[in-house]
């Protein structure tokens, strides 16, 4: 009679990631072929979307027979929290959603597509979903893996769960409704897969830079770069999905980030622009140790402000930033494997950051800040230049 | 350029259930030797458990080098829900528990353990665990497969994960600080893999039925039984892991034992006893459409009996029954997949179970209860004769 028994769990789930434009056409079914449950779905919808796309949503799902029930949830870290989690659980039990034939459809930024994607984690220990990201940074970022999470307090993700979504459906349409700043924060995620992963996508935004204002990415060069992020960042998670391995490079630009995302309470920075700053502070560290040249520093710097994104926000102090790897170290099982740039799409990760050499780099970036406004003010135009630029052709659906 | 791009999430995770007696000898390292921060461990405690065995444990990971961070919950059900889980969260982030290299040590009944799973498999998107099973139940039940959860208001089990424990560790030793309607509770569930599964193990329960009282099954049959149990389950499990088929014969008398649970807020029944109830429901039902003997389901009865397990409570309703399978319908995506007993060691799943034929077994069941309750007034000892019996050798370590 034995009294050991070894058991394995072993699970295969497999999912798409599939461009599907334009996907609210009549005769598009992609949103509306997977599940079995004739009739009705069960939506999330991102707030900040909602005035824009819920009645062609409406419109779209009717038109398949479908009465969709809405959940409108805030966009942003505002949705982020345990308390939409419980919100939603107990609408999808009202709703009495099928556990297996039923997907949640989920229409909105990161934020809306984590929350969501954590409250189909767990419900009935997990029930298909769909992803549409409507945000730029969505799009590249938070549609692509198989995390979902929610914040506690003031940590970021502290819980969530590994979950593959059953599809995600791409349509760069829903940029059209987005802000200038929406835009330049994507395009701060897409920097990062640049910088750290591959020269070539760095190249194409650096080339193409000051189209995006008129394209929002919406033609065919902002398609090459935003299947290029899609494939660099693949090619980082397939072989690490559940992360394992804890040395990512698509971790760089995350190491400070949540410093920046966090110093602003007013005015909180966007992820993406957070994370542009983070690689502008990480490119200095790296140059300050001899890995990355200033050539290439000054590079990075140029195209983040191209870019239209933020400088260091003026109320910011460096012990926020070093509170921010410390943090990051426990999330990395007690190592700080902060990534750091060694040339233009190249990046190492090292465990023995200073707290004298953080301080250092970041009061470098901060008076680059500084320095560029004064200048702005005396010879350019207002700073965030890019941004307004972006500002004159925002356009509604 | 593509634009589809397929991905699988593919996950193996191996795990070990280990029986270990003594687990808290000095020598015995297995309950410290997972993991690689020294000197410190988070421990769930289920608060039933704590008052025999909190100081026991204490001295046992101190004897060898750990200072353990006791976290007592309440045991049982009251225990089972987000909240609990949302002060657990609290309570690692404050630990600031390493995400990969400090189990979460989880040491408890069924409650505590699917709560302290569900916490430790959503914080930072999860960390090992360790189950410790304190009961009968959780001996046979809760530690054996992958799924951790909790209630939402009076939906059981609403929100969960399959997560797979690091280690399972086994003891009879916590049997000596159970009641005697735990270990009923805990043969109930025995009871329904010998029902639905394994004619042996019906037979071993059978055999060993008066002896239970005095052994605790902590002899040589005891040993036997549990890992009969275990294996038996085990073979249910191990091909079908995460659900992904929802005709299960480990869902034996789990198709109505919400109602039997749920029946009186007051002095509510046990898990294992709601099964037992549900068994002989069961049973009934499948005498009546001619696929289980008359002489099985008497069988079945009594021993349900000789094992201390109650008959129907006497305010319970025939509703409550029937809402419980049409919960348990949505649970299992749309058809009833309800199991039925053909004979003992084998059953079916069935999907046309008509309202009328369930409400007239309920009343068969509840009116057998009555019958025995009025021949024990005249002529027997009081009813549950055996949970008294057991009540006699009580014993705390």
């Amino acid at each position: 009679m034995s009294s050991r028994w070894p058991v394995t769990a072993c699970s295969v789930a497999p999912y798409e990631i599939r461009v599907c434009e334009p996907l609210l056409a009549e005769g598009n079914r992609a949103l509306t072929e997977y599940g079995h449950v004739p009739g009705r779905r069960f939506v999330i919808l991102d707030s900040a979307v909602a005035p824009s796309w819920q009645d062609r949503l409406l419109s779209y799902f009717r038109a398949h027979g479908i009465q969709p029930t809405f959940m409108v949830v805030p966009g942003g870290e505002q949705c982020k929290n345990l308390e939409t989690v419980g919100a939603i659980i107990h609408r999808l039990r009202q709703f009495g959603l099928d556990r297996r034939n039923e997907p949640v459809i989920l229409v909105g930024g990161g934020a809306v597509l984590d929350t969501g994607g954590f409250a189909a984690s767990i419900y009935r220990r997990g029930v298909p979903f769909i992803r549409v990201p409507t945000t730029l940074l969505a799009y590249v970022d938070a549609s692509v893996g198989i995390k979902t999470g929610v914040n506690v307090g003031t940590a970021k993700n502290l819980v969530g769960a590994f979950h593959p979504p059953a599809l995600v459906l791409l349509d760069r349409e829903f940029f059209s409704s987005l802000s200038p700043r929406d835009i330049a924060s994507g395009l701060g995620e897409i920097l990062k897969l640049g910088l750290g992963c591959d020269e070539d996508l760095f190249d194409m935004l650096d080339a193409a830079a000051d189209t995006f204002a008129t394209t929002r990415l919406r033609d065919a060069a902002g398609f090459t770069i935003l299947a290029r992020s899609i494939e660099v960042m693949l090619d980082e998670l397939r072989p690490n999905i559940f992360e394992r391995e804890l040395c990512r490079r698509v971790d760089l630009g995350h190491t400070f980030s949540q410093a920046f995302e966090m110093s602003s309470l007013a005015d909180p920075l966007l992820h993406g622009e957070a994370v542009a700053l983070d690689l502008n502070l990480s490119a200095l560290i790296s140059v300050r140790r001899g890995l990355l040249s200033e050539k290439e520093s000054a590079r990075l710097a140029n195209l983040t402000d191209e870019l239209g994104l933020p400088g260091v926000p003026p109320a910011m102090q460096p012990p926020a930033v070093w509170d921010s790897l410390t943090e990051r170290t426990q999330h990395r099982a007690g190592r700080q494997r902060a990534p750091l740039p060694l040339r233009i799409g190249e990046c190492t990760s090292v465990d023995d950051l200073r707290e004298d050499e953080v301080v250092d780099a970041f009061r470098e970036l901060a008076a680059r800040t500084t320095a560029a406004a004064t200048a702005d003010s005396a010879t350019r135009p207002p700073r965030q230049a890019a941004a307004a630029r972006l500002k004159h052709v925002e356009e509604r659906p």
